[in-house]
């Protein structure tokens, strides 16, 4: 008895009998004495068939007319949802992101939310309808175009449009479980997790997990709106993502939530830096200015003799050759050796909150490593977070033997896929 | 150098390849230094596409939810036409029927335009743009729903937008060179004509000729706009729609400005009618509250000695089932003998303006039926057009000799094919 906001992703609802589960899983929900409003995204491969359109008559859309195109995909979906709804006796009315209120900013293809009036979806719900809310887009504060959120939109949008309705709750529907201790593709006793952080996921996320996006976790945590990440397919309880874990949780909560690994960085040194001022700076300056994401940085201290160091960071693998030319280019202004580049790395993070009051934590992690013959090249850590980088052929090994180390895996093992989320 | 509004239907934007044709086009109409705003309809089969998804969920869509779902065709359409003009270096925004200030009614599934405000659409072209816009679709006065506007929708968002924007013309690009005297799949010699004046149109457009929508022309006519339907496959001239023929047009204008056949309806007999006051009307309002659409209505003088009349009505054969059910229900009541039912029938319609001030057309259209061999079973007249039923098989025959009898046949054949319109 509350008001629940549910977001379905584009694989739940990707054909006709998709759209029928989906719908009686949110008749259940009205039919239990709930509110119910539901963010949706574009059917199964909508999105990928109107990219390929846009790029059947031009090579670089527009912004603003790309924008317009993807948000008939959710136009689609939404009202489909809506009719497979009322097919089963229950009313339920469809909104555009404009009409449900999401006001962004005007950056087309990767827009954020500024404020969320959702007056049209309250009166809804008062009606006693169920409200479905196409999930990525919004409209701009400015121009008043259509804009959409970018990657992880659709989750962006449910939590903020929760937090806008005082939702109880904001439940992500996907293809898993919920959020493990683990892949369990890689690590097989990695375990479903019944509570996770605000904190720990926005590590967890950032590490390389792939059920939420940073950007909705954010959301959620600025509002204080309990996330409850579950499966489409199963009535089963999923992962709570919560400011804190239950009752404390330092008494029987493990210090660590999770194992998190990522194939998908590579390495990039600079060889011979001169140890100055301002070099570092000029250097991060210059791949910033190339959008190129940057995410370990480790800089060893320099030797006396030379007065030179190395600086090693990871970038995504598809930027990775991005990264090189820039360097390449500003060689002689900074006057460094030499660019070594490693595309075979693999990045391992573990990530607890448990981690802030219990010391040791760092060394048993490293003792794993060693006794699974596992070789440290880089290390970062956060407060509730560390991260190796390792040798790519050694990061699932690296993950089973951190997994059992800090006593995460489970008795039963779920036989579930840890896999991607919708955009 | 004026304000040119354009549409082009879903057969000229079927795909990539129709798009950037299009858009060829456009930038040359641009290029000739007028302002140009662009209604488009939905690519190719995508409506048919989506009414499917539609039947797919439900057996009886609500009117809302698939306006909601019919109107992401439109927006597909526009935004990548607005790309495909882009990448010929013009600038193109396109804008969905809300925001080009299509206002409309309530009604979902058949919308009627309240008003256009298109005040988007003027500071579009103003600032140097070429506004594309959806057509079919308005926005709700009361509701704030999306709504679609039906058949002819597109070609009735043109011409209001045109009046609304005060263009020198609507240009309607369809796969004919224009308006023909006749089909020309049937009478060969059917020659394109140069002008009809809307009265004309409307009475072609309701005897079956298929190249502009009713609705379109009674907007048209209401506000003077001139339409020119034209070839997208071709630069030249097509037909120019307007108030009056040139110069009066009664030396050298022909009489007949075309014939249309149609051979889509069916014939209904109710034999032995009491002739009683009240008794026709009767039976009317029972057709009517049953949505049928009754086209002509021919009631014969009763006998004398019995009191009793036939009366003969015409609706699309896709609705004659449903028209002699009804007659069945209210037999015992009306108290008539019996219902034939005859879909083997043809209609033939001679229209001109010329018809006011000439008598003997009438005349020597029945001797041209009689030389062909052609038996004429109903006749209805209106000011400007002659209307005959006549059996299915007859109806081509009938249609060249009229066509001939009238003088309409052209010198040169023009290799073009009559066909029918997009919505």
């Amino acid at each position: 008895m509350g008001l629940i906001v549910q977001k379905f992703g584009g694989s739940s609802v990707a054909d006709a009998e998709g759209m029928k589960r989906v719908a009686a899983r949110i008749v259940a929900t009205k039919k239990a004495g709930n509110q119910v409003v539901v963010v949706v995204s574009a059917m199964g491969d909508t999105t990928d068939e109107l990219i390929e359109l846009a790029n059947a008559v031009t090579p670089i859309p527009q912004g603003r007319e790309l924008d317009m195109l993807l948000t008939a995909g959710e136009r689609i979906s939404m009202a489909v949802l809506a009719m497979a709804i009322n097919n089963l006796g229950f009313e339920a009315l469809s909104f555009t992101g404009s009409q449900a209120g999401v006001i962004t900013d005007s950056v087309h293809g990767k827009a954020r939310i500024i404020d969320v009036t959702p007056g049209r979806i309250r009166e809804a719900i008062d009606s006693g309808a169920i409200a479905i809310v196409a999930g990525f887009q919004g409209i701009s504060q400015d121009t008043k175009d259509i804009t959409t959120l970018g990657r992880g939109g659709s989750d962006t949008t449910a939590v903020a449009l929760a937090a806008a309705l005082d939702a109880d709750v904001c439940e992500i529907y996907t293809d898993v479980d919920g959020v493990f201790s683990a892949d369990p593709r890689v690590v097989p006793n990695a375990r479903k997790l019944k509570t996770v952080t605000y904190e720990e996921m926005l590590e967890l996320a950032a590490a390389g997990a792939k059920v939420l996006h940073l950007r909705c976790v954010e959301y959620a945590r600025r509002f204080n709106l309990p996330i409850h990440v579950r499966s489409s397919f199963s009535p089963n309880e999923g992962t709570w993502v919560v400011e804190n874990h239950p009752e404390g949780g330092t008494m029987e909560q493990a210090i660590i939530s999770g194992v998190a690994h990522d194939k998908s960085e590579a390495k990039v040194t600079i060889v011979g830096v001169p140890d100055r001022t301002g070099i570092a700076a000029r250097i991060f300056q210059a791949i910033a200015d190339n959008d190129i994401n940057v995410d370990m940085i480790v800089q060893n201290v320099s030797a006396a003799a030379t007065g030179l160091t190395d600086i090693s960071f990871t970038v995504p693998k598809a930027e990775g050759q991005k990264a090189t030319g820039v360097l390449q280019r500003i060689q002689g202004e900074v006057g460094f050796a030499s660019i070594i580049y490693d595309d075979t790395i693999g990045k391992l993070s573990l990530v607890g909150a448990g981690m802030r009051s219990h010391p040791g934590v760092t060394a048993t992690f490293f003792a794993s490593m060693a006794d699974a013959g596992v070789n440290i090249e880089m290390i970062s850590t956060s407060e509730i977070r560390i991260s190796v980088i390792v040798r790519e052929a050694d990061v699932e090994r690296a993950a089973k033997a951190a997994h059992s180390a800090f006593g995460l895996d489970a008795d039963q093992i779920e036989a579930v896929v840890y896999g991607g989320t919708g955009r």
